[in-house]
């Protein structure tokens, strides 16, 4: 049990420390003291830090999973409502501390480097599950007429996700979450107009 | 002589090493022995790895504004295709040694953590004056008659360049410029239906 305590602790308080600092940014060390653990218990339940970084990477993604049900795979709301709701909690969470962290995703990207090839691949299959949650939503607006027939799906979800990573990467170099209101408004309006 | 070949040496190399690694993955010994020089040299001519920091940040830029004066800033060229220049360009850049690195303002941006103020504000000038460019583009572009008189040049100025660093960050992730030409695709098919 407490060996299991110290494991969650780990995850917990290691995802802050490296949503915070970035992948390389975060040691061993760091994460430990973050969590208040002995250093040992590290050892003990990750084989490596590349072990660590992948299950800090899935707790993240479980929390933005619970987002995505919510919203974009909510199909008790209209389509675009439910797009509008997942801009507006990456809104709500970046704004958190004052634009400062980004988005897990996107700070793995930029540290996307040679010899994280694990970590790099379990990325890229966390993105394309978002990008297919995104595309399911935009599916359902095609259905309910909410977007043009002619909409291709796919291609737009991949070009929302990524560009709203963009300005998700704005709002730390500016320390604010402007871009990403901008971002919402244009793609908004330019898919209205579709 | 000997002394300024030293500093060119270490920003050249410097530059290589800190878009591959990032700033904070290369190490001052790291730069060193990328430029093959003596280690003092790089305490001659950096007051800290910040100053070199800077420095390095205005290399880049400088490369940048070669392909801006080229292709954005071109008044001898219809602005729609400027526009789609200066992306190609990216597409070139970003595509040498594999969609690794990307592009170092990106990079520096889901790097700006606590302690690097200076290096922040002057990457936030570096990119206001990128959207200034992108905004003198496409205020010719209205003024041809390439785009509709309604838009709003400088709130989708900073759109396209947020969007297109986000474009290079999945280049990162997913080791290809498929993000990049996706980009392309849809801005230039949604401004000109816009």
């Amino acid at each position: 049990m407490a060996r299991e305590s110290h494991k969650q602790k780990l995850l917990t308080e290691g995802l802050r420390v490296v949503h915070e600092r970035g992948y390389g940014g975060a040691s061993v060390r760091d994460i430990v003291a973050a969590a208040g653990v002995p250093h040992g218990s590290f050892t003990n339940h990750f084989a490596s830090k590349e072990a660590f970084g992948l299950e800090v990477l899935d707790l993240y993604y479980a929390r933005v999973q619970d987002v995505v049900l919510k919203t974009l795979r909510n199909d008790e709301l209209p389509p675009m409502k439910r797009l509008r709701g997942y801009i507006d909690d990456v809104l709500r969470q970046t704004a958190k501390g004052g634009a400062r962290r980004g988005c897990v995703f996107g700070n793995f990207s930029a540290e996307a480097v040679e010899g994280n090839e694990v970590i790099r691949k379990r990325l890229v299959e966390i993105l394309d599950e978002l990008q297919g949650s995104i595309e399911y939503c935009l599916k359902a607006a095609v259905k309910a007429g909410e977007l043009s027939a002619a909409t291709k799906t796919r291609e737009l979800a991949g070009f929302i996700l990524s560009s709203l990573q963009g300005a998700i990467l704005f709002s730390k170099a500016y320390r604010s979450v402007a871009s990403i209101e901008r971002f919402k408004k244009i793609l908004l309006a330019s898919i209205a107009t579709g």
